[in-house]
């Protein structure tokens, strides 16, 4: 409450959280008067409805929003299996291919390079979203054909973005896991579809979007039917113009103390550049990420999309060999349990 | 180009803008070279593909990525015509009303009070975008039902949200102006789908949108065939935590330079708390905007979400008294053409 | 505390608690337990003690940081005054003038420009902090000379900055202002200075500073002796690049209810641009705000230092008349004792 | 130029140009002209004038702002001797003590205690910045004196900061290295005061600082006579509130392509919790920074400041361990000349 807040306004908010169902507890403090509410009930409304009385100075959340997703409600990792392949257990697992898929010759040739690299998921969008209207908006239907059809020769999983929730059962048909962009992850229709969906889900942070809610937004799929989701940190946007956005590297540590989930780091969103995608993935294997999702091109330089991002087939193999030693030790750390923490 | 880009850098450089269309201007430094692309061509993925080559240093783009909505298509505003009202035009539009429809007595009430005040369109969430799934998501078409009726009693046009795609002819056959909320910004598949509906449509700013982008996805509308647009300023997501988010009202300005769209504003969310909102009112009118988008609840304090930003309806009626003497202004420096600028 | 939290932790953080003064409060809720701290005591050194303690989730602070500077101690506005003006009471007040003190010729046009225009006070700067080495550095004590002519030629007040705390008595010698750059907001020896300082403050918040952050910064000055201070928002950083920075105005607002110091405006800073300048300093007046600091340049493009945004003498006279209905606006509403705020 | 700029306005434009020295080029585009200026002058001051001019659309500098701190300047890396010590050589070096010199006890233990742990440099802060005039200030030369003792005991070199210019000799005379903190990366009257100092710096990015802005800070000290300078990132303020600040891990990559100046980074800045700082720790390993400092203290509950962000001494040996088989596969990429890059 704030300082000098009447004996009415007192009682007012005191009524108001026994409204909400929830037992109330006053702090006398030398200055001014604190009120707490304990129990189970409509959090959000409850402390807008408060912040709203004459009197209150603030309303104050102490417990988590979230619940399905949190390490209070389930400890043990959440391991995601897709065929042969485990998503959050131990192996540390590379997603990469093209921003786009071009044409049958161009996914196909980045296939095989991924797979030599030592990838396990081809990733590769039909459906692109892109910020002007004029630019190239992907082959749709037609690009989930050949990366079903690059799946079939090379045996690597699929990932491809969807971008709408009218599209999910098409993309579904195809796709091994949905990829969910950063601009759509508060796409709430979107998130109750993807409920509904049987696949697993790559969900990006959004651009300006918080930790805690990349975690409601998976709160969503999963309280809508779907536990099968793989966070990924992607870069935020800051004032900061020398990278194409910041790497919030530390989000993969904090999201591994507060939620079971898989996280997986996509280092060419992150940075934008080429030349820094190694460095930050030797980074991202340190600081404990389950996995990579990594842009790669048989020539970046007639890349429809992404180009200046792209490592080309050879330098993707190369950053992989450097990767190994990285990922023996974080393979001992994770068979040892856990990464050593504080 | 780098200090001591080779020849056959540079040639290749050259070599790829002649591909996509462009003619080459080559400029000698004293350090270093620039090479000029002039023409008219898919500049993105050109200089996405520019920036992936050996030798470059930056790729820069000179013009602006949109079209439709700039004023160097169009000079004189677009005016837009719902029912009697124009917005755009020498009228100062105020829509109000509360953030969500929880009930006909709700809405009713709502309805007469904004339209006492001088509201002359009434705003309220049928399909509500919430951070949580475990929060109120709005009464759908029932609430849509409400708020036609709302209109047929007062004779207030209707503004509500529409967040997906598929929802799109649902709510405008309800709607006189489609909203687009700040998370939707870039939901392309839906930007698509409001070019083919034949409603206005209000776009709100993301979180951590540019003003260019906001143009580029009114673009979106515009190409896909709906002229029909108002942008909104809302506050964007900063490091200060003091308001909900921080209002860019220069915004407002800014844009009133580059396109010939309505920019409204809504002080409800750009701070979060109700005693603000009469100031930034005054100064959204003052800037020159051509209306608000206000909360306002005959109830603040029984609202299901918002309550903290609401005005109660006297305060409303009070804060639209209060406005008077700076729409005046706001109309003869209209009138007199244009708001002074250098 | 978190969940599941012992209770030897709990009793660990009594003790720790207690040790630094405070009584103690001990809530029991359903899922965890809370413990509330009351009393006076150095609560920044107890929160980081408390956050160090294991089973502690979180220690969140509820009272204000700052003291003297806040309505809670003093609820009538502080007004400052210098020669026969006064501000922070009834008038508004303008102080304009070039970014930097160039040559006696320049601000000698620019004194009288500005007063010509309705200005009370020439702002000028005679030390310039410079992004880069290389930039003009500016004329020092040579600059503050010419200012002091300027001032005995027209009857204008001086504002001029002062960038360490060693040169804060030279400049006091001349200026009847002390300006501290936003840069500096947080150089704690220079507030330290200012404390000491027989002259008022103007004092703009940081880049990247909340209002929490220049409100202690203004708290530094008083508690260290000198109780005129005038708070300046100038814009800060954000991920828009179409203004120099991000005008928060609604920061006006909020720091109209948390403190009794005079708020300035900077539109020159806030924008970068000059075309935008009138539009801002229209909306800051409107939101109530105590006066402009604007940037004048007799010739805008010979200027050494921030062209780009300073007004030309015309233009800043035209700006002022068009200023003047909003300013009366502004006199109305302070004269009936406040702003009409909710 | 803008659309439509006039013939007079090209050739004011031109004018200009001539004026500040540069040579001209003029590429005339289906749309526009773009004018190039080629040369060397105050590339600043020509831009801000320029844009100020009528009809220009805007002004893009293409070169570096910096000279010395580039690697165009100086392509092998800067390698600075302390004692038997070089940071930015073949040595990954680890700095660490406790935020404040609270006691003689306490240096001596918290010296002891990372020295085993493996640390070449004690860190301790004798001038405290504090953003609230009412938390301890620090020692001042008192704990300077206790720093020097401890070097003294454990042949460990010494870091502290110095907040003013006119504290620079006093710090000098006892500090092996001068720590320049975030709030003062601008501080330009410090800057000259270091580049007259005989010290090593390390110089702290700003908050809200660009990595550009950085390397201009730096080049401030250069161009002032001093080229020992490292950078230390540490952590950039943005939305995130899950972390005290933003760990902008790329950024020691970029700088590592811009600059031949040592990388530091600081965990326990960067991320403000205790329980994060080795997982960041093995990740600013791995993308290849010549450093860490880090706050450690004898028992962080009973720190006057940043308890929760210091590691105990037993959790510092622990990382210490943890870190070592990055830091062997650190050794062999920095011998084998570089880390692998694209």
């Amino acid at each position: 409450m704030r300082l000098h807040a009447s004996k009415e306004e007192i009682d007012a908010v005191c009524d108001r959280i026994a409204h909400f169902g929830y037992k109330i507890h006053t702090i006398q403090g030398e200055e001014r008067v604190v009120i707490a509410a304990v129990g189970v009930g409509d959090v959000t409304s409850c402390l807008e409805s408060l912040e709203a009385m004459p009197g209150v100075e603030k309303a104050v959340r102490i417990s988590a929003p979230y619940k399905f997703v949190s390490k209070e409600f389930r400890n043990s990792p959440t391991k995601i299996r897709i065929r042969d392949l485990e998503i959050g257990g131990d192996d540390f697992v590379v997603m990469a291919g093209p921003c786009s898929v071009e044409s049958e010759e161009q996914i196909m040739d980045s296939a095989h390079a991924v797979r030599a690299g030592g990838a396990r998921v081809l990733r590769g969008g039909a459906f692109k979203p892109r910020t002007s209207p004029y630019d190239f908006q992907g082959m749709e239907e037609a690009g989930l054909k050949l990366l079903a059809k690059a799946r079939d020769t090379t045996g690597l999983a699929i990932i491809t973005e969807v971008m709408s929730d009218s599209d999910v059962p098409l993309v579904a048909e195809y796709a091994d896991i949905l990829q969910i962009g950063a601009r759509n992850m508060q796409n709430f229709a979107l998130l109750k579809a993807l409920g509904r969906a049987r696949r697993p889900v790559l969900l990006k942070r959004g651009l300006s979007s918080t930790i805690k809610e990349l975690l409601m937004s998976a709160e969503y799929v999963v309280a809508h039917g779907n536990p099968d989701i793989m966070l990924c940190e992607r870069g935020i946007r800051t004032f900061e113009t020398a990278t194409r956005n910041t790497c919030d590297i530390v989000a993969v540590a904090v999201l591994k103390e507060m939620t079971h989930l898989p996280v997986i780091l996509d280092p060419s969103h992150a940075t934008g550049k080429r030349s820094l995608v190694p460095a930050l993935s030797r980074a991202a294997v340190a600081i404990g990420a389950d996995g990579l999702l990594v842009e790669v091109h048989p020539c970046p330089e007639k890349a429809i999309s992404d180009g200046a991002q792209s490592l080309e087939s050879t330098q993707f193999q190369a950053m992989m060999r450097d990767l190994a030693p990285y990922v023996s030790l974080w393979k001992q750390a994770r068979l040892a349990s856990e990464p050593v923490t504080v």
